[in-house]
């Protein structure tokens, strides 16, 4: 009975033997029938998911993306081939380099750099590496080392994360969003693609998402949003959604697809304060954001030195305003002009509110703790330093985020309410306790009542509020 | 080519024009084929959700919504006719009047209401005005307002709130449901509608329905609900779900589908303290609740002062428990009597541990707190107040909702169980704190010790519980 | 109208009454007909449910499974016939017998023996009665208790609780997964089943899985995996998912499904400190651990003393590494082994790392606080108590369910990141209040500082550490 089996097995081997055309390979036309006869076996369900993708329709095989020559890091003999486990951006380029040479700067790209960053000192240290490896680096990218036979390490893969850093030096990872072995364009216009690593606690921009109206649109008519379709632009092939892809990637009207997620963001939502985002572009597609409402932009075609030391060409500059515009010609899909200018205005009073009355006050305070010496440089050692950090990374994000794609109960609930019950509850009592009275009163004077909306923190709230609020729940619940 | 791209929109806008009947309208017929030729090129998406709506099927264009006499305070001149951006359930009504006459007095059309409330307090000054924009006035909907060219201002619009104050003084936004421009029953049959706003830290419905065997037959069987329907009865039309709609507000066998989505309802699950809801229909549709287990409902035709202080001719009273048989009358499509009885019983249940145990406690140990000066009247400027505010207002409710449909992990664990490790390790120690020794002696003794609920925190465990746990433990784990 | 309502009720009932053939049922062939003609009014829900099923294709009615003899405790007389309520797994069996054998001895089958837990001791004594039976109960599944008329009691119906003890004295509840009264394969299928009960804060295997490249696939591609089928294999009949069944219960290749969900699973991951899980099968099917990584497994054919006293033969046994063995063959339906093997790794690591650095000591220390008095034998009542009980039974079963199924957000924020913070925050500084200082600093030095991770707490971070996180921000975000 094995053997029975194993004819259709041949059979449809030979189909693809006869199918794979010569001229679209860079491998022998044909040679992945081979490797498709045995693991169709082995490993079934990688065969049925390349066998439903374009790939398969398009006669690429395996060989096409894993062959790989002898120099490369790692490369191994498997079967007679030199194969490689690791298809990285740059291999997928051979085919989509206009997709690459968008990815490539981007901050995905760059995801696996966060060496030095706090997450990255929690993770390693506070933590331990065993959860760096299988929690932040399955969504940032680990470095992927190979052992002296070619095969990826087993800390450092599997690995899908974003910006891995792959054995060839190329940065990320396509399969993170176009999942093995279908990639599949539908897949990654779902919003569940993006869902793997954006949620929980500190950046919920899928539940943001998901109670938004378009959240709400999309889960009502997904069945007709045509997600398959060579093209997918708001406003023309569909009307409901829309979904992260359609904002942050895809062509609308006269605008085109970009693989850089980032390019239509103009506010930096993530930073313990918030700052503008310019972009400049060089030569080899590197990016590098410029920070600030109106920074002196340099001039496309001149020469400057990149972050890391190497000169390179300016190829293009895009300022917040540009950003920001190619962000709104997609929102006029469906939204007419003012009403995107007001849904922005709600969104940034949002982010001056955050800035100015918690995280610009609570940050001063910060710096002027460990400048007297009341709190070590040391992180996450002192309490206050653990409140500070929830409160611009998780909270405070939390409502901008919320804010920025209209989900009510982020904005609120689990953001700003949560930003200022902690403020008020937990920094400011802990900064008395580390600040001693007199400093105490000094920074609460200096940095926090300088802000009209934290009046009622020192004076009290006034009478008629109190017997507003008393009169209300009386006349609702009776008591 | 951009006039090539013009000769579908001028066909299709000559098709509308013979399609649109004079009778249906209130405006001229086919004057929206003006609107479309133009917003299918500014916005398109609008134009294909509209193409897809039972509007557009029944010849109902831009103009009979939008139009408004030069009299309304959010009329403007936009290309030679007078419109109003903000479509109110008064204008929905010139068409569907049964629908409004029903939304009109519900708790839905009254959350706009909430200017005097401690939700509110927190939200204005604790948080700020652009998160009380952005985040609580989505849901509960703010008042519109309007600058001096007709235009809603940015901080009051985009608004799809379900208590919206609409310019021309009616209250709520049918869009809030029936999202703009598509309007379809299909998707307020769908849970996600109602999740925008029933979701969170305070009033978890989605979730704890999704985690509902009522959630999953759901999703499990979602192609199955013919949510296109014409008519859609649970026990009819359909067999698996049911959804919030289904229950809170459609037809089955005789009764009626309402626009009142807290008609069924109860008990009120948000107080403090929950009581039993009765009601009264005043003539003008406007309704008010009645509060108590048996109270005195006045008589159907005599007149009283309704809240406000207008004489009211009563049209209608709906006691508690006609409420409930109304919902059971749902419940009963598919669990027979004696089940629908028991889970009301399990619920009730519930409510009442709530009550009894922890928020009566609670509620009376505040007043005495303020009472005798150990706390200020001033809320959220003691840390006890803002463990009190959870307990009711978060943690008890998601106990109290998770009864209510089925959910057991809110039930307990996101309900019961945090109501509880609240109670005994933070309202009773911050009580303790503020109380001083004695009258914490004399509180504890006179609210909480007198339930027996609250022996094992006075007296201790019996042996026997302990060494039953120590036992299964060792069995279990092997420690 | 009443009357011509009832003719296809009659025509139904008879079409019925036709179609049930002898040979099926245990009770007379179309008997039940009488029970639809009736039900199709009065619970018309469950009437559309069942035609939907599989059992109503091949003439399963309803007396198939509600009739019972007199003798039953739950029996009682009903329009003539004797019946029961409950439906448990042994009445199933009649049928199902090989499904029942499976379940049998699964920890489902055993969710509800958690009488002498901490888990019941929290909801009995420190929630209350009315929240365990909505809240835990509904999941464990409670001692159905009949009252005289044969009914079972309020208290503790409804109930479809996983380890629900039947008046039949039978364990579980077959229509916790295939919810009645369809009954479905396809539903038990669906991920949505089995979150009815995992998810939450104390084992969110639902919500890992949703965010884990698994659930995105499933998502996307909901329509392709044929649920439906007879088979229902990875890799063979489907190629997107997997979903929860796929991998803990269904067959692949030459491996058979199982109605033991626990089968495959070679770690304990809810235990305080996790072991390896070893099995033994008695004759009766019923099944009992053996924990840790090298056990003396007892012989086959030997007769050995169960829990609870009796003396059984053993049938089958299986260690830690032939479950694991099952498992990876799953896995291995679209991974190869080395990949396999890998992510195995990286789970392992995460569970030793929660062991070692962080359970192992807290352990330690909370055994050594009770032996030395300085905290009471009784759970809960000191604050301390409460902390570790979340640190393991909340936080730290994040994170090893995050790395076990590949969610990074749970194994790092929701999971380690919370365990970490609370270790260091809570957890140490409240032993340091109840211990005093020299035991404190003993309890530090024994079981703390012996493991290099807690070594910065110590010591401090070194310089280079500092300097280059503060680089990272400077470069960052301008600041």
């Amino acid at each position: 009975m094995h053997k029975l089996k194993l004819i259709p097995v041949f059979l449809s081997a030979c189909v693809i033997l006869i199918y794979i055309p010569c001229s679209l390979s860079h491998t022998q036309a044909g040679e992945s029938a081979v490797c498709v006869a045995c693991h169709e076996n082995t490993t079934p369900g990688v065969v049925g998911q390349w066998r439903n993708s374009k790939h398969s329709e398009n006669d690429v095989g395996c060989l096409e993306c894993h062959a790989a020559s002898a120099a490369e890091p790692d490369a191994f003999e498997h079967w007679t081939k030199t194969i490689a486990i690791i298809v990285s951006p740059r291999d997928c380029a051979s085919c989509h380099d206009h997709e690459y040479s968008q990815q490539k700067g981007s901050h995905h790209a760059k995801a696996g750099q966060i060496l030095g960053s706090l997450d990255n000192l929690l993770g390693e240290v506070v933590g331990g590496m065993p959860a760096v490896d299988a929690g932040c680096r399955q969504c940032h990218g680990a470095i992927v080392k190979v052992d002296p036979s070619g095969r990826p390490t087993s800390d450092t893969w599997p690995n899908t994360g974003m910006g891995r850093i792959n054995p060839d030096g190329s940065w990320g990872s396509c399969s993170a969003c176009h999942t093995r072995h279908e990639f599949s364009v539908r897949q990654a216009r779902q919003p569940e693609a993006c869902g793997k690593c954006h949620l929980g606690p500190d950046h919920p921009q899928i539940e943001v998402w998901n109670e938004s109206k378009h959240g709400i649109m999309y889960h009502a008519s997904r069945e007709d949003l045509r997600l398959e379709g060579e093209n997918w632009r708001a406003g023309k092939e569909y009307f409901v959604g829309p979904t992260c892809a359609s904002c942050h990637m895809c062509a609308v009207a006269d605008q085109e697809l970009t693989h850089d997620v980032g390019e239509r963001i103009s506010w930096t939502l993530r930073a313990p304060i918030s700052k503008k985002l310019n972009m400049v572009v060089y030569e080899d597609d590197t990016k590098e954001d410029i920070l600030g409402e109106n920074p002196l932009m340099p001039k496309v075609g001149t020469i400057q030195t990149a972050k890391g030391g190497q000169a390179k060409r300016i190829k293009a500059t895009l300022t917040w305003r540009e950003r920001r515009a190619r962000m709104q010609k997609v929102c006029q899909q469906c939204h007419n002009a003012s009403f995107v200018r007001s849904a922005y205005k709600q969104f940034e009073e949002v982010v001056l509110l955050y800035n100015e009355k918690f995280a610009g006050p609570a940050s001063h305070i910060m710096a002027e703790l460990r400048k007297t010496g009341r709190i070590t440089t040391e992180d996450f050692d002192d309490p206050i330093e653990w409140t500070w950090w929830e409160l611009w990374h998780h909270e405070g994000r939390r409502a901008r985020h919320g804010a920025a794609m209209q989900g009510p109960d982020y904005t609120w609930w689990h953001g700003m309410y949560e930003v200022a019950k902690h403020f008020y509850n937990k920094f400011i009592p802990e900064m008395e306790v580390v600040a001693g009275k007199e400093l105490a009163r000094d920074l609460l004077n200096t940095y926090v009542y300088t802000h009209p909306g934290h009046e009622w923190h020192r004076d009290g709230m006034s009478k008629e509020a109190l017997e507003r609020i008393q009169e209300f729940y009386r006349e609702r619940y009776g008591r």
